[in-house]
Formats: C-alpha cells, structure tokens, sequence
C-alpha cells in the first residue's frame, strides 16, 4: 500500500467498532453512547452530558433510552425528588457496559496497532 | 456484556477500517472508495460506477481525485479518443491498492470473528 503513495508515512489505518442488533434495526452501544454514559457519571444530569457533547437533550434521552429498552436492567436512571433534589444515575450495569465497551476497544486499538506497524 | 441484555443472542460486534491522513485532513481509501473502484472495474466508467453506488457523479470525481491526487501513479485514469473512444481504468496501482486493502479487511473481519465467537 505504502508504495503507492506520495507521502507514505503520513496516513495510518483506523476504524470503529459498535455493537448493534444482528438485523440492523437499532445500535446498542458505540464510542457516542459511550462517552454520554462517561458524561453522566461525570455530571449526574443528562441535559449536563449532552451540552458537554454539543448534542440536543432529545437526542441524548433518545440514546439513553435506546440503551435501557434493549437491557435487562437499565443503564441509566432518573431519580426525582428525596433528599439530594433527585438526578440521574448510572448504574452498577451502566458501569459494566462502559467497562466492557472499554476492553473490546482496547483490543481493537491493539488491532489497529499492529496493522499499522505491518504496513507497507 | 451479553448478561445485561434482554437479547442476549440478537447482538454482534461490527465495524469499519479506512486509511487516513494522520493529520485527519482527507482520507485514502474505505470501504465507499474501493466499492467504486471495483464497480469502475466492472462498468470501465465513472458516471456508472457511480449510478450503481447510487452517488453523484460530482461524489464519485472527487473521490477519484481525491485518490489521484495522493499517489505516485493515479489509480484510475481516463482516456480520450482512440480506437476505443476513450473511457476509464483503473490502473494496476488501483488494482493493488484494492487488493490490499481487501487483505487488511479480511484481518479486520477476522477480528471480529473471534471478538463476536468470544462476547460473553
């Protein structure tokens, strides 16, 4: 490949990689869905997580809600009221979405890795 | 992460691999780039390459030169006049660049092989 190139040290190889129901219809997580949930955590609030993402709040309860109708338990809950005004929440599950999302990308950033010191 | 699921089996792991500058400013090849290579393979023209792809003639041009334009040797040329009155190939530069960019997909096919036979 390199050899076809006027500038062969300036482009690497890179990707993405998303889990999605096999028939196409709907994504359940990918690095956007994760970085929202990250944001969360981090903000507590969905409307917080969507303006640090430049992302509309409908677009962001859409996501939040296409991951918690596809999930046994859900990965984000709204809390309203009680003593600390209510928020929003991830929860142990969320957590381990982000951490396996986290794993498999660590793997294919390892992928991507070596492709790129093989090629030529 | 399938034990967070309603449906755990309905899930797979996808994605997608391009060659880019570093610098993010314009891309190589993909999947759309080497579609219509092949499919200027098949028809010996742009404007019917890019009807089969259903893309703009102006799309399919400037992706051509967008390729062209980062080679030592285009990778696909056209010809005025002749015999033939003229047309499209894809040079043996474009032939190589499509072959190994299939190689480097099957790898990355492979990956997801064995990450989707691994997803727990």
């Amino acid at each position: 490949m390199k050899n076809l190139l006027q500038n062969p040290n300036e482009i690497s190889i890179t990707g993405a990689i998303w889990i999605e129901r096999q028939d196409g219809t709907d994504r359940f997580l990918g690095k956007g869905r994760i970085e929202l949930l990250e944001l969360i955590v981090e903000h507590g609030s969905i409307s917080k997580a969507a303006k640090a993402m430049e992302m509309s709040y409908k677009r962001a309860w859409d996501l939040v809600n296409s991951m918690n109708s596809q999930t046994l338990q859900p990965l984000v809950i709204t809390q309203t009221g009680g003593k600390s005004g209510g928020g929003t929440l991830v929860t142990a599950e969320g957590l381990q979405a982000i951490d396996d999302y986290k794993v498999l990308q660590n793997r294919f950033q390892a992928f991507l890795l070596q492709e790129n010191q093989c090629l030529k």
